[in-house]
């Protein structure tokens, strides 16, 4: 059997989604689809709108076949660390090809650019020391030294965080001489960016999640957009858990672990840098929501999303010295859900797999996985009450989904 | 002038404090009455029903002339420490006595008994050993040895928690050879811990807060207890601030704490003792209330008041490390309110106490009063905003109290 891994985070799963695993499916010629999909924490530093395991239900309803976690040491980071963590763990599902979407839905000018980049490193580090020395975010200093340096040349344009994340999957599979084939298929419609819906059945998931956010607004308002399993299965969120999970939702304990932490501790914290803890312990103090609190401390040195980062690092307490040995390679395979396909795959795999399978959190007792579970359990204390205990008791269960194929 | 001081923590002031507040200056023939008064969590590991400022104005209106603020570091701490940081308080003011509130009223078994224990050191200390050796709290085994060795002698009775305080109040002023010498009257009706509200005005603190937190329950409930000014100034409280204070109002950040915090990390925290951090650790996960957790980590060995306190301990940050050094003697004199009379006493005593005087904390830069500052602003995070914000500026500007005398 052969197969194909997506990178995915599916905050939620929309028609676009469902339309990059149909097309990955096609163009790789695979008989399996394996999503790498991130925990309750994601990448741009936000929690799911819903927990791991409604998106995975999400997932497996649009014809994935394989869901498998990226272990929190890898998910809420930059572009480079969920790169390595996710195309790692595609490598060592054994994927033939993983398939990414993109502008061009060409692979060449991201191969390019590796190859490219790989030779101009030493110039390439000069310039970005500079840009990032006249006070430039660390995205938008390597963007302005990546396009004087690739200046006429038809090299992919890095200053789109899709790309840059396209980038660093390729960066990742060529540097470690993976097995695994890069590929990209062409997005349609929808910038990354885009936050206004329109007339079309394909809209970005921020700017779904932006739509979910408004005041007044219910799953309908975003009927259009996605299949009709990701909304059934938003409104069936809802009604177990009383409400799906929004950054204000963590507020007040962000707020309570930067007045109570001191800014020594605070400076351990993971992606907590040149002593942006003072910073960050002076606004709270007059902070009363977390938009608020990121309004106050945004800065041009930092992206937003960096600094969402470190405030998920915070409430998770996540620490840089721990975590930077987690971040070496993936340890473990967690099973999250799959179907009769994704099943008959993992047993055709299981004898060649070197990474252990984790199907159960009891059964596994490395302290590799501490991580997840730390981030699973605080992710719970978003809800109220009794919906928290009631996720907490899902989360420490932990039955892999399982979906009949008809 | 001459000066009697008080231990307190009025939570809330009721007829009880108004009598011995009157009954301490007549006893005394003090001009002035001085309150050293715990801050925002009490010695019962508890976080006081509203903010000192509003005990400060109960005290000053039931004739207390200056109260002072006994510091974090003594304040939600065992009987010893209690009593340290309070009476060192009341000597460093130049108070010629200090006076509490006693079964017998007479202060001669007390000090009996503390010349007795002094005596019979070695003896005390081996069998106190052996009754904690037998699975028995520290106070259940104290009391024990206590009643084995003064078997027969007419010793106050150290089973009874007031009494212990009244001890360690006694051995504090002793055992340093304080100018300040103590007194006692006798107490009326309504023991310690009498629970039943009873047709007397007098009630005991304990026994008011549990009617208050009666579901329905009023301030009127009470009216009959407390003193018109303690009614008018909680009703004021839950007007400006939304709510009193309970612990359940900070359940929500205690269990965040103990889910995020590493078992090493708790084991650093002030009077965690013999690993019942896992206890803990593992007891949370399924409790849904701070009243459902406590009694889930209710053990004969700790008494409950010591749970409570660890608790309080785990939600400022308290380290075993860092409070050792602070209990040892305190090191400032907080003011939080006075009246005239308050006011002429300290202009007469300023030039001659060893102690700094604050009056603003924007004026007083030594790290000692951190501890104050971190405990009143996670004191906050137990309301809804937009009072939380508000009780935070009223306790950042803290400007001291002040009442006319009519």
């Amino acid at each position: 059997m052969k197969a194909v891994g997506l990178v995915v985070e599916y905050n939620p799963f929309h028609n676009g989604h469902a339309y990059h695993v149909e097309q990955s499916r096609l163009a790789s010629g695979a008989d399996v689809v394996i999503a790498v999909m991130s925990g309750p924490f994601l990448q741009r530093g936000e929690p799911a709108l819903v927990s791991k395991w409604a998106r995975t239900e999400m997932a497996l309803a649009a014809g994935v076949d394989l869901v498998i976690e990226l272990p929190a040491p890898f998910a809420s980071q930059n572009a480079e660390i969920f790169a390595r963590g996710s195309i790692s763990i595609l490598e060592a599902l054994g994927c033939s090809s993983f398939c990414f979407g993109s502008e061009d839905g060409s692979i060449d000018p991201f191969m390019e650019a590796y190859y490219f980049m790989t030779k101009q490193q030493s110039s390439y580090d000069a310039a970005l020391r500079t840009h990032l020395s006249s006070g430039n975010s660390y995205p938008k200093a390597a963007s302005l030294a990546y396009q004087e340096l690739s200046n006429g040349l038809k090299l992919v344009d890095l200053s789109k965080p899709n790309n840059i994340l396209g980038f660093e999957y390729i960066k990742t599979a060529l540097h470690h001489s993976f097995d695994i084939i890069p590929a990209t298929i062409k997005r349609i419609q929808a910038d990354y960016h885009e936050t206004q819906l329109g007339a079309q059945p394909i809209a970005s998931a921020t700017g779904i999640r932006k739509a979910l956010a408004e005041k007044g607004s219910t799953i309908s308002t975003i009927k259009q957009y996605v299949p009709e399993t990701t909304a059934e299965s938003l409104n069936r969120y809802i009604r177990t858990y009383g409400s799906l999970h929004t950054w204000e939702d963590y507020w007040p304990l962000l707020k309570y672990r930067l007045l109570s932490a001191s800014s020594a501790e605070l400076a351990e914290i993971a992606e907590m840098e040149e002593g942006i803890e003072y910073r960050l312990k002076s606004m709270v103090l007059h902070s009363t929501s977390f938009q608020d609190f990121m309004v106050k401390i945004k800065t041009k040195r930092y992206t937003w999303t960096r600094l969402q980062r470190v405030c998920v690092h915070i409430l998770t307490g996540t620490y840089k010295e721990t975590t930077k040995k987690l971040q070496e390679s993936p340890s473990y395979l967690r099973i999250l859900g799959m179907n009769d396909n994704g099943r008959d795959y993992l047993h055709q795999i299981k004898k060649h797999i070197s990474l252990p399978l984790v199907s159960r959190l009891a059964s596994f007792k490395e302290d590799s996985i501490h991580a997840d579970i730390q981030a699973s359990t605080i992710y719970t204390l978003g809800l109220k009450e009794p919906f928290q205990s009631l996720l907490l008791k899902r989360e420490y269960e932990s039955p892999v989904i399982y979906r009949k194929m008809v």
